[in-house]
């Protein structure tokens, strides 16, 4: 159950997010220079951009782009509202195929004005209507389960069991699962159930960070490796015991962070990647 | 699975800390004005006071003492601590003896030092410590899962489905759970795992609030009923369908809330009783 040690950076991949006041030029060229190999990109970097032009770019700077991020948001007591998610996403798709990368993200999303269990079927419904469109754009689709502190706007499914039950039943090879250690390290099946996602072959993102104690902010306060709580190698070693040797996604939303120099974090990133996941 | 009609305060509860800027003998009185049956004591309020003074105040206004806020605290990679918690929570086994409550609520605990089963392995093994105490002091002793948001300092039970487990295991008359509903409102297994609390017979406390959309704080932003999205009527539902008859207990830590007039918070408490629970 140890995880591989982590000898070099060609599994680290970092999120546009991670490195929010840089624009994306930036950051590639930041990465690359440093010697990360892998990016995600999240859509708003995108904004004003020719995505294939954008994705040609990355490739050169020799970054593998692992995902994109993020669509979903499903449901909705609306229908007009629920058929826009479904446009938006169809539009992610797409941009995901522009920027040439294989796995888009999905926050499923909640609506609190209706119960769990509607958000939870229309979030199964909003992905079925997606499947024609990820096999033809060649895109699969992460079910990514949120913290259970995010049920109430940001996503209905907040376990990784949920998950899994999503995408058993769902049975496409264009829907998985991202597993993120924020949303999911006080699970105590979560060793269990990262087995069952790997046996069936629904195991297609892995990210990281830490849970900071004290956490001061509901969104953007995540702590990065090392600076927190959560047992990283641990979880690492039974995702890798689950079959997955993709990139390790180093995801933070921190105010702090972000106010701090970009280079220097990065430095630090590198470091802590090494160091703690 | 339709929870009985609220046609009276009789099963009306509410927290010392809900009040927080009252004093015990304020809110004890304010309370029985009003018509509120039920007091759950937090410790605090009872600092320099003659507890069993205090317990007959009560009584006399009225009031049934539902339970004592709060023992637990248990794990710890220290000894010491370890045993300075058992000392501890003797201390509110006596204290909620001499009030007269036959319920002393435990707010487990959690080091985020050490992994989440060794702090569940202490929580258990401080529990049994207890169990003698609680036999002779004729206090029940009601594990409440916290909200996974609280598994780093608070408590690592944070699920329901891990309450019943360690309250099954345990199997003592002196041992059950306290089911809170801002802690449980979004696990996909609630209804199932509230079932399973009261078969098993575990079920001794009902607790209520809700989740403001959005939450700003992660410890003192708590909402009145009907202030947030948790279905509090379908919650109360499956307490009682699971033969949960007590009262329902209502505990909301909230600055804003402290800051308002409490006479006029109480009233609204009533209302929102009344509407929403």
């Amino acid at each position: 159950m140890n995880p591989k040690e982590l000898t070099d950076l060609s599994r680290l991949c970092i999120h546009t997010i991670t490195v929010k006041p840089w624009n994306i030029e930036e950051a590639a060229k930041k990465f690359s220079a440093a010697g990360v190999k892998g990016i995600t990109v999240w859509r708003d970097t995108l904004e004003g951009r020719n995505i294939k032009q954008t994705g040609k770019m990355l490739r050169e700077q020799g970054l593998t782009i692992v995902s994109s991020c993020r669509g979903g948001f499903f449901p909705g007591k609306d229908e007009r509202k629920r058929k826009a998610a479904i446009d938006d996403n169809r539009r992610a798709i797409d941009e995901a195929a522009e920027l040439g990368t294989a796995i888009l993200v999905l926050v499923c999303g909640a609506d609190p004005t209706q119960s769990l269990e509607d958000s939870r079927k229309q979030i199964q419904d909003g992905i079925v209507a997606l499947l024609p469109d990820a096999a033809a754009a060649g895109v699969r689709l992460a079910i990514e389960p949120l913290h259970p502190m995010y049920a109430d706007t940001r996503s209905a499914i907040n376990t990784l069991s949920q998950a899994n039950d999503m995408a058993e039943a769902l049975h496409s090879p264009w829907v998985g699962v991202a597993v993120d250690v924020y949303h999911l390290w006080w699970d105590p099946c979560l060793g269990r159930e990262i087995k069952r996602c790997g046996e069936n072959g629904n195991l297609l993102a892995f990210h990281v960070c830490d849970w900071k104690v004290p956490t001061t902010d509901l969104l953007l306060d995540r702590g990065l490796m090392g600076e927190g709580c959560i047992p990283l190698k641990k979880i690492r070693g039974w995702v890798e015991s689950a079959g997955f040797n993709g990139f390790n996604e180093v995801e933070i939303f921190s105010s702090a962070w972000w106010k701090e120099d970009q280079s220097g974090f990065l430095h630090k990133i590198i470091h802590a990647y090494r160091e703690y996941v």
